[in-house]
């Protein structure tokens, strides 16, 4: 039969990431490719416990269906949480749980965009994002970036140009791909510029609690005086992902769009997984956990600069993210990460070509790297692999 | 700030049942509003038990991130299971794991339709699958229905004469509102006029295995001979809603779309509840617990008939399901089933105003009836309040 699909459905593709994955899986391979949490700091033994304890003490509530909003007392941790950490003023109504935070990323192509209208990111941004505004068909504008965060005259320059801007998307913590943080001058400088425009900023901070040093940047919210910025949230890179909990925080002219999307989209989040995870808040140092998180990463990421700065061709340029997951890295113009990537899969090492994390202007000659998923030996002889490649192909 | 969100948005309203459930939140109300199921047969017991073994066994694949298809052990038994109840044919890459069935209506809209495409549907049709589709902005075209499902005259002719009818949306077992069930007859003519045409059939079967009395009909995907035919599964119904685990099952070359969608639009669903009811599948005999269900919800069947027989005035009727959660009530002609509702809330008894399950031509004097989740002595009270405010206003 012809089967006749939704325009809509042409412009997405499946995430080159994911067809990457899967000439990983190979367990010889040593793989920087994908962005996973180690899941050897799984807190599994307590989740058992909290499972018992939330269904023995509320199990018809925990297994039957649930409000849209989510389970209160975790949007009431979620927005205290914030509060604290990043300075918001949220409550409880502020906050949507979403099925982690690749949901709420999905419905803010959908409350925000029609086919044609406009989407500022930072260049590169996360490749996810890219894919799941595509299925409302905007058009990305990027907007270039450097080591301190999104170019403010650019950005400028942009929105006094550009019709039809909906929203800016932005990851200013560790961002996925690039690792960088923006700086607390141009997070005051952006948050200047966007409240002269009737414009809505996404704030995307999965990495945000993963820093290693330093100290905490003002987030965007903290400097929101309109009321335009929407924060995404996730426990998938602060505890695990398996579960799928993660949020939107946004003021409540916003968030009831989201909350109507929502309700049509799949009712609500797994009231068990919700409950666990609040469970789990009150009986456990959540604090804790992310701090082993953080200094298994750092090593991790330590060890991997390390390595990088013996192994690899001085050519090669590399950020030195001061959190997060990934590192980022810039080949010699006229290399092709793609060709550098056929030759590590042979090598039984994997990485992710940095071409897709560009919704427009894709630099071939660039490559993502995640530090968090593979012990400390296998990093020193992944980046080796690689090394012996790049050396071979300059 | 002036937010200007994508024009979608508008033609999306809060679901009047979400509404009205509030006001049926007092413990005191005898509520037949919900489409809720019994919670104290919850099998909560074994799902710690499992839950246990789950975590201990697996537990940092459980945590993970997973596969956007979903746990592969799981799409086998459902695809197992479906060919077995329902004569499919279908494969472990036929079925894709879903947030509940409702994230499968989401996805159908999304991947079918563009705005203004059509959806042919019964008439009334379930509330949450219109409310799913009207995010993508398309138009209603409402076929009548009888006692015996969709009439053949009416869709044969709609099919002739409507431009761009992108799917047909049925749930041919005890319907959500209605309780009717189609007859075998009708279902083999539907597919006899349906194959004609290229045009998907979304066959939505939320209730299809809680019958409580005749023989199973031939589903639909059974007499699919083109690969027209998507399947929308769940186990909210037959185990509990708090864990959302729907799914999609369909041909190849459609599901690969549901795939990409589900992809964006949240990476996955959760693993470890996909991992907990696929174990509890292995461990437990699943066809016992719907036995179970299937008992308690047809003596509350029964005494919910018995009471509308006896209370209600002769001028109303009434479905007579052999299966699923619902009866559907009409009242005569001249009344409004809002203004029997007004007054039953006073008497703290709630029911869901049939108009919402009509996307075009709302018949006001209707009303949808569940009876899953009261005891028996409050089923037999809330009858009686309604009959009695029925009287009243007669």
């Amino acid at each position: 039969m012809s089967v006749k699909f939704a325009s809509r459905v042409q412009q997405m593709e499946s995430s080159e990431i994911r067809e990457l994955l899967k000439l990983t899986e190979n367990p010889e391979v040593i793989s920087f490719a994908g962005g996973v949490p180690a899941p050897e700091l799984f807190p599994i033994n307590e989740l058992i416990q909290v499972t018992k304890e939330v269904l023995e003490e509320s199990g018809e509530q925990a297994l039957q269906y649930g409000t849209t909003e989510g389970f209160n007392p975790l949007r009431e941790k979620i927005a205290k949480r914030m509060n604290k950490k990043f300075k918001t003023n949220f409550g409880i109504e502020n906050i949507l749980i979403t099925n982690g935070s690749q949901q709420g990323l999905d419905f803010t192509g959908k409350i925000f965009l029609d086919q044609g209208d406009v989407v500022l990111c930072e260049s590169p941004t996360y490749l996810a994002a890219i894919n799941a505004f595509k299925a409302y068909e905007p058009r990305f504008v990027e907007v270039q970036s450097d080591d301190e965060g999104m170019r403010i005259d650019e950005l400028e320059s942009l929105l006094k140009t550009t019709q039809n801007v909906k929203f800016i998307y932005i990851v200013p913590d560790f961002q996925n791909p690039s690792g960088t943080s923006w700086s607390p001058e141009r997070r005051k400088q952006f948050m200047q510029v966007v409240k002269e425009y009737d414009v809505v900023v996404v704030e995307d901070s999965p990495y945000s609690e993963i820093r290693f040093e330093g100290a905490t940047p003002p987030s965007m919210k903290s400097m929101d005086e309109k009321g335009q910025v929407i924060c995404l949230g996730t426990f998938s890179k602060t505890f695990c992902p398996g579960l799928r909990i993660g949020w939107v925080a946004a003021e409540t002219n916003i968030l009831e769009k989201y909350i109507l999307v929502k309700q049509s989209a799949d009712l609500h989040t797994s009231t068990l997984n919700q409950r666990n995870i609040s469970r789990y808040m009150d009986s456990y140092d959540f604090d804790a956990n992310i701090d082993k998180i953080k200094e298994v990463y750092k090593k991790r990421r330590d060890i991997m600069l390390e390595a990088i700065e013996e192994e690899f061709p001085k050519e090669v340029r590399f950020t030195r993210p001061m959190g997060g997951l990934f590192l980022w890295v810039e080949l010699p113009e006229h290399m092709d990460a793609r060709d550098v990537f056929t030759k590590c899969i042979k090598n039984k090492v994997a990485f992710v070509p940095g071409e897709s994390f560009f919704p427009n202007n894709r630099k071939k000659n660039t490559l993502r790297l995640n530090y968090s998923n593979m012990p400390e030996d296998r990093i020193v002889e992944g980046i080796k692999r690689i090394a012996l490649v790049l050396r071979d192909l300059l």
